[in-house]
């Protein structure tokens, strides 16, 4: 079995990627997980109520999500995208179930009642923001899906102990998945052929990321990306064997990593 | 087992009824399916896409759910809404799964090509509306999630032959289900204590609608209440025996309806 993360870039084509996954569950299991931002932040700006992002002391970026975020998020990440990508894999044959961290518990986070932002020279201390850390999955669930046949299309939220709804990064949820289904290989896919050493140059794509050698590479990683490395070390610290990166935008996106393409991780 | 039939008016109070079911499930189980169209009309004037109602040339109302209209139902559906009862259902205890039509298939539509609407005096055609009626349901993933403790809840839109996201009657889709998973009883909850004879005046209940009767209520049912009664007649002649109608905005709304209070089809 494999997770398949797909980012939530406007360029995404999920085409590709359905006919790929039909392809791919003839040999082996598939847990996909995917992210919604880029539509996230168009809807909110719609509803004026604009994404924000905060900026950690250490550098890290993440979105402020109040109780008006939440709800913008409930819209686009379990509404508006899964339902659509459900759609889009049940049309090549994939039997997808779409599931959030909420449903069932799915994703067990526990809530962050501060969030440090770096404005300026200040560091601000945020309290409004549902944010949690998921730190338990319902695996008994997944099973029972992919015991019979159905594919688990899985987004954030996240549940709090509390029950509250809370937003979570979704490659260290990511991981924690991964740890928790005994999975060793991630399949991730987002807006570029891989990691690159100039972000303006796709030609400038690194091959290999040792496992252990991971912090010497957040040098060429801009924005979430770096989110991305940070995850991928903790799924390595948990049992990961292999992490394939690269392009979620062209024909055949899954079989051209296991063939060589992208960046690995190993 | 009973289905349990929300509408999603804006006072139903989803806390009562998780409360309500948490006690319910101790004896039997439940299969939930909700609404959401008081929260759909206010997100879609939000996003300069209001509501369209379509009145048929027999005087029913139906939804004119266009590309954009199935992206805002998508939104609210499966998204806002369905997560926060799910939440909800789980801070009592209850363990809920968010599911639409869309998942697994579970609910499978045949699409209506054309639509007629009668407009003043002339009735026109339409064809770009993403609606279907709901032929078939995944029974087998119900009953998987009802054999393992998970409470399904569901909501439209279904999902076409073709895969296309459409837009259903939830009366009917209810009616369907219950029908395919061998359920004898219907508890429906709205804004209203059951059927009233007076719609201004909720003293004026009919306490009970005799189910080869249905259609002389029908001159006592306002707008969408008019489906509810031909929802109730579709059930009972494919094997449903009792419908309890009655209020989703009161403590205790399920087993007040089980001791005799609100409206009951039989």
């Amino acid at each position: 079995m494999k997770i398949l993360k797909v980012g939530g870039g406007s360029s995404i084509n999920w085409g590709y990627i359905s006919e790929d996954v039909a392809q791919f569950l003839k040999k082996e299991q598939l847990i996909l997980v995917h992210g919604a931002g880029a539509i996230r932040d168009k809807i909110a700006t719609q509803l004026n109520a604009p994404t924000r992002t905060i900026i950690s002391p250490s550098g890290f970026p993440s979105t402020h999500t109040d109780k008006k975020a939440i709800e913008i998020f409930l819209m686009v990440y379990p509404g508006l995208v899964n339902k659509q990508i459900v759609a889009k894999l049940q049309s090549y044959g994939v039997n997808a179930v779409g599931l959030s961290g909420v449903d069932g518990r799915l994703w067990q986070a526990k809530r962050k009642k501060e969030i440090l932002s770096q404005e300026g020279s200040k560091i601000k201390v945020i309290r409004d923001s549902y944010t949690g850390r998921v730190e338990k999955i319902n695996t008994s669930l997944l099973s029972l899906l992919l015991d019979h046949k159905y594919v688990p299309v899985i987004c954030p939220p996240a549940i709090s102990e509390e029950c509250e709804i809370v937003n979570t990064d979704n490659d260290t949820a990511t991981a924690v998945l991964a740890h928790e289904m005994k999975c060793k290989e991630i399949i991730m896919l987002f807006e570029a052929p891989g990691l690159l050493k100039d972000h303006k140059d796709e030609s400038s794509i690194i091959r290999h990321i040792p496992k252990n050698k991971i912090d010497d590479y957040l040098k060429y990683a801009q924005g979430r990306m770096k989110k991305k490395l940070l995850g991928a070390k903790q799924a390595f610290s948990t049992g990961v064997t292999k992490i394939y990166w690269g392009d979620g935008r062209v024909p055949h996106p899954i079989s051209r990593l296991l063939t060589g393409e992208g960046t690995i991780i190993s």
